[in-house]
């Protein structure tokens, strides 16, 4: 299914229906809407103003259009802030106050403000919460981008100290396990602890972890109040968020999504690409300027799946010249199609555009929509027509697990920004490179938290899991599965010390090695690593281990062991380069009896339920690795530049 | 004529007669003063002391040469400062407050500033507006240099409400100008509106917009105060001021100059090319290191002399290495000179070295100066005896208008750094690529404002007009000459929105296209733009184009336009490179019957009057392109090395 | 004697004893306690607790260990922070105060800091002044590192006011010596004076000067302090300061040494390598990854010595991978031995390592130490066994003076930083230049201050004297040493003016040349200096001179006089290569009857009383440049990679 979202406010009331109308002709079933309109359904403090809201809403579920509704809270007015001027987070780099004049300006810790956003959320909770055109609520939007998990606040101070003194109970306790001897740290109440920021050097990394924690913990108490208001209020709706990727907000998303009926995710590939590549040079980046990286989307589709294990919404999905990037390209043509496909593709059940029409003021002024700010039709528009024709030709199964799973560890993540030890190590990275190496040998795979069940796959790999808990080790002992867990695993308790008997700490008793010693190199100065019969980088992160009794599987250039196994457990001492990870996990893959089928450029592979989608981001025709007898409902055998073909077999 | 800088202040009393008496000669007529002597003026709050300056002021004017007295406030003492803290600026970037200890150390919009500034121009405006050595004023000094132009001080904001209040009349209309309605972002009041800083992300560029301007309008108040108050004193004597570029302070500088009788211009080539040429490869920048870059000072002479459309002043020519750029190269011999001399071909009435003596304290100790600290001559010297001496035999003839006239924009030059959209999109590099090409056709340019007479011209360029008002509409289209409008044009309402009925907003009536969207790419990934019979780079900045009517001279590599015609008018859809612009200008002045005279190299030619300059940049001579029968008034047909030849034809 | 640093208060009392008898079994003689413990010695405002530090003492004692006692001021526990906030230091280049959190989290200026500092000193240095197993003293650790010689909290401000008032007696004295009429930055009181920062722009380089002399002096009076207490209450116990090398710290580490016994260094060689090659290529920078730069470590030895003339220590040596540089490599093996040998061979009288057992929380715990965590033998240990049995055997004589004396001169470095004038001027990077090239000639160097007694040197090289004194200028003319005065030497009065005259000001008596102007090129930029037949690179920095009666000895590409000499004095008045100084210096060695033994990549040469020294830090074998009847003590002639040999002659 197809949505779209709309700013009724940004247009003058007569144009409404008329728009919707359009909507419902172009195959559109979904309109969001209210995500911004704070200013406008309360002018002023304790004065609502719905005769608008109510309008709109009638104007478009009279066209036929299921509506999601947005608590507006992204965005407080100003005469909250002017009233309450502590709401407003402290920028913890610099110390300044992050004013009013854009979003996204509250402070997660900040009493006032959490009053204010519960009475809002309330209050069109209670107005809107059985109306019947309204099927589901949109919390927020986007929360924490814009770097705004972390804020230096007395606020965001006073509530990491609470949350302190109930996590440690005493301060002995906290400076026993924080190590607070060491430099003299030492506490004598939790009203002595300061934020961890504008030190001299280098905090303690276990007062840096609490304060990650603490953070995340503040955005999803935020979150679990407006869902419970909402739960109240509104029976039968489901309850989404569109979600920034944890990587760049340092949330932990899987306890955010938990109350969720289901995750959504806002789905930007070409300004994705513009920043993520922009050390890339021109020759290499070309290729994927007006495609966006063939793994990128697809990375985050699975992340966000993996959220709640449910198929997900893409909330937004762009379609056209953004204006955030440092550079704003036009989708090649066909890639809107493409995007939308490859998100169903990967177990989406609704694609929504953003936006309907292109705002001609304001920020955003240079974002395109479905409509330009004339009403005429813009770029995409026939790219979308065609995608509803074919939806509703097509039905898409309920998505199936894959055979491979990813551990994906927030803790690992919050690891690699504390203690960085090695410039070249960053978590996400390595996360990506892993995921690159699995989808080019032509796997789906789905991401789980640490300590989910994991008996259903037959490969998991954990690139990082930074401080296994018993759960993690039970499931990792209990899965059928080849097991696979990267360097840094175990490295540290809870509490960011090094574990007694060394790491990898509690997955000693899957894999029993022990770390001496950890080094990390220049990405440019790499060692290696031999397996089978080939050598390959072993770079940036390198553990010196004592393999105990494992079996060694590869080596160091010295001859010392980096790779080890035990039972199903694989122990990986260092990080390495892509063909490495492509030997040994086809190696694993063809002991687990998984098959593979190795593609690459911008082609890919993905399943979902009796269907093979074959994604060709290239812009040549690719010849699909379909068997022979499959039956193509989309598409055929070759598949062409920046098209999709779909197959079922037998 | 020439001139030099001279503190009298800086050095014992018994040498000013000395060193008049050497200025007069070196050649020089003209002496600046006084330019940053408050603290020796009004040593203390209210006790004046101007014996001393009287002593200078005679001693000058007796040995025969014409004073410039400046205004003091670019420099107010410490006692004032302390007096009134809230003169201060505030960082906009860090919201910290700016020090003493340097130079213009205040704020516009201080009421406190605003009354001490007009109290000591009025208290010397007085006491030597009659002053019979005195022959005009300079204001300040280089308004706006160090990035002052902008504060975040609360007088700004002060001074910004009531401004906003002034132009928009009503809360509701602000609102609606701005598009507030986005993000919440409405405001019930304008006590309410805070400065565009320090928000969590992006601010609305109709709010940036509008600081921009009333940050502008405040030194362009301020100014006019100084004015003024010399106006009523000093009758008869002209009044000037040395600009900083308006590409660096953000300031209109045509505003600025209205008030004035001719504007001035501080001129450092090698510092300029220091800084501007810091990422050019080594091979490429070396020859320009001790000349500076060949367009760079006539670029700056033509801006300067187009303020107020009158011959200028060069206030502060470099002698020798300068303190203040990054590296700081001695010039080439006979540049001093040669810069000099260009000046005057672009319209210089007077060039005024800075300065006569090197100080040997303070921030500025390694500035060369025209003696050396222990009064001996300094390298530039012997090149200013000639410079004097070929003056006098050689009569400057007033300066003639240009075939070619470019419209500079403040207001694109604003829009480029409010919306980026391409990091690529640069406003003043434009500008300055398109008179690099001009100049290298051997054409004579003109700049003009927004709105000027164009009637007498033959080529009109406009890199971009950003907001065009209904006058420069008019100009368009009733000028006779062939009209190039670039990428960008009439993008926005005065708001900062996009026109009903899309871009080039009002331009439609001129070249009746409509800009459907715009792309940003990556410098390195250019598309491309076909022309005649060759294909040229199309980049950064590419906008897809509804024709219309429109002749299509030009098209992408998918076939859609890029450059049409109607009429006289051209509207060019995309930035490209100098290749291109070579082509199509040359192709226009063909059509216009501008003669061309391609040069290159260090090489450029440039008329004032019935004079043809010919300067050599380079270090090897150059076969000037002279027609037969010139007659050489300097130099002769072959134009040597850092060098100039000046001819008159029949 | 080798030594290490432990830190009782982090490990349970029960396996003190255990660590001690391993200490001594492993050949350790020295142990450095109480660092950072002072959250531990005073738990509560005035309540101390002593009764465990005096166990440790005993325990460490009771097996034979000297222990080595320290103040722990370095880190001041969060009570006192929290009764004087204003004991914080403010970061200059922000504002912000720099919090508690980490460590050296006090003002030098602060009244309550040394107030502080000193009870704390003074209860210590009673309580154990004459323990017997206390042998002697480090003071405070790493003085200023993380940048905190420099603050900008009002303590500072009204520490500098008063430091001036005492300076400069009058306000007018101050003025004139400032030449604060430039840009009438004239002050009526002291208490009108601020500190250099947060300025529209730069401020004036003596306002500057004065403020990093002030900072410099309070470091030096609190240290001064603490010294004075321990002698009153620790008699016949050593007193020494593990420095930050000063061009780190911008402190006048001479003055600090000036009431040591000797001075210590922390030597830590792949961290160092890492941070300042950071830049180099990666083929370049591969072979010092895991051995440090081959120069480095000895300059830094040199530099050491140079504090005191007298031998030193190594307080800290890495003994595996470290934990704060970018990439924290493992060394090569064999480099702990080698680097400690390398200290011993420059004078070094203890190496103590940093640290006895890596920490497994905090800031540190992925430091490398002689244990691991969990008590067993690290990588190094096989190495120090080593190390220690053979220092058992090869007696040490005392260090003998070098024939070559470098002058180091913080003045030079402080206005470096302060008037930048060409970005390629950096005076660290040129004396560690002049310093390569000597010791690749094979020569011993010895550092001195400015004024030292230079009788016993044969060649003495200042590559920069600032403002040299007229003690300075006597030594040199005293000495028999052929002497060479690198460029910027007298270039300013103490007052950062240029000199009367102009420079070299007071050097002009040794060698009479006027510096006319001075030209500051980007390095990839140079010109050329001609010398004997050769030309180099003159570069950087590059002085136009009017040599006087001097014999010119070498000249720029245009002629003009680069290197010129008087008598033994020779002047060069630019920057240059290393080929050039390789090709002069050597000259100069020929005449001054030094014999020079060429050497490069890798290996060095180093003598101590009559052992010399032959260090390899390449990974190939050297045959030694040992005279024939070499008497071997260590190694043979043929020097192993990553190792050593020590032969006598006769």
């Amino acid at each position: 299914m197809l949505g779209v979202c709309y700013y009724p406010e940004h247009w003058p009331e007569d144009r409404w229906a008329n728009d919707a109308a359009r909507m419902q002709q172009l195959g559109l079933r979904y309109v969001r809407i209210g995500e911004f309109a704070w200013s406008r359904i309360e002018p002023d403090p304790g004065r609502y103003d719905f005769a608008w809201l109510d309008r709109a809403i009638a104007t478009l579920g009279d066209a036929g259009l299921k509506v999601v509704m947005c608590t507006p809270t992204a965005t407080p007015p100003k005469w909250l802030i002017d009233a309450h001027p502590e709401i407003l987070p402290v920028n913890p780099g610099t110390g300044r106050v992050r004013g009013f004049g854009s979003r996204r300006h509250y402070d997660f810790s900040s009493p006032a403000w959490l009053a204010a956003a519960r009475t809002i959320t309330e209050v069109l909770a209670k107005r809107y919460g059985d109306n019947p055109h309204i099927v589901g609520w949109q919390t927020d939007n986007e929360l924490c981008c814009h770097d705004t998990a972390l804020s230096a606040s007395p606020a965001a101070r006073d509530g990491f100290r609470a949350w302190l003194a109930e996590r440690y109970g005493s301060i002995a306790a906290l400076n026993t396990a924080w190590g607070n001897v060491f430099w003299a740290m030492e506490y004598r109440s939790f009203d002595e602890i300061a934020l961890p920021v504008a030190a001299v050097t280098e905090t303690s990394p276990a007062h840096r972890m609490a304060w990650y924690r603490y953070a995340s913990a503040a955005v999803v108490a935020f979150h679990d109040d407006a869902v419970a208001i909402l739960r109240a209020h509104a029976p039968g709706r489901f309850i989404t968020h569109n979600f920034i990727p944890m990587h760049e907000t340092g949330v932990d998303n899987h306890a955010v999504a938990a109350s969720l009926d289901f995750a959504s995710y806002d789905n930007y590939p070409l300004g994705r690409a513009d920043l993520a590549l922009a050390d890339m040079a021109a020759e290499d980046f070309r290729p994927w300027m007006r495609t966006g990286h063939p793994d990128f989307q697809a990375v985050l589709f699975d992340q966000t799946r993996g959220l709640t294990g449910r198929p997900f919404w893409i909330m937004e999905q762009q379609p056209g010249p953004v204006n955030w990037a440092r550079h704003n390209p036009r989708p090649a043509p066909g890639m809107v199609r493409l995007w939308s496909w490859e998100a169903f593709a990967h177990g989406a059940s609704v694609v929504s555009f953003f936006r309907w029409r292109q705002v001609p003021f304001a920020q955003e002024q240079m974002h395109a929509g479905l409509l330009r700010p004339d009403s005429t039709e813009a770029e995409a528009w026939p790219e979308i027509a065609r995608l509803a024709a074919e939806l509703n030709d097509i039905g898409l199964p309920a998505p199936t697990p894959a055979p491979v799973a990813m551990i994906v560890d927030i803790e690992a993540q919050w690891l690699s920004a504390i203690e960085q030890q090695g410039a070249g190590y960053d978590y996400t990275a390595i996360l990506w490179a892993w995921y690159g190496v699995l989808r080019r040998l032509g796997l789906d795979v789905d991401f789980v938290a640490p300590g989910a069940d994991l008996s259903a796959y037959r490969l998991v790999v954990a690139p990082c899991l930074a401080m296994p808990t018993s759960d993690t080790v039970t499931q990792l002992r209990d899965t059928p599965a080849m097991v696979v867990i990267g360097p840094r695993s175990g490295a540290k308790t809870r509490d960011v010390t090094i574990p007694d008997g060394l790491a990898p700490g509690p997955l000693k008793s899957l894999v029993p090695v022990r770390v001496l010693s950890v080094e990390t190199l220049r990405p440019d100065c790499p060692g290696s690593i031999s397996y089978g019969n080939a050598d390959h980088a072993s770079t940036r992160w390198r553990e010196a281990i004592d393999p105990g009794t494992t079996r060694i599987l590869g080596r160091y250039e010295d001859g010392t062991p980096a790779l080890v196994r035990q039972g199903r457990v694989h122990y990986l001492a260092t990080l390495t380069d892509d063909a490495f990870l492509t030997a040994f996990l086809a190696d694993l893959c063809s002991e687990a009896a998984i098959p593979v089928t190795p593609v690459g450029g911008g082609f890919r592979l993905r399943r979902r339920g009796n269907l093979t989608f074959a994604i060709n981001y290239g812009d040549t025709p690719v010849l699909a690795p379909a068997p022979d007898g499959a039956a193509f409902i989309l598409g055929d055998r070759t598949v062409g530049a920046r098209d999709l073909s779909i197959w079922t077999v037998g």
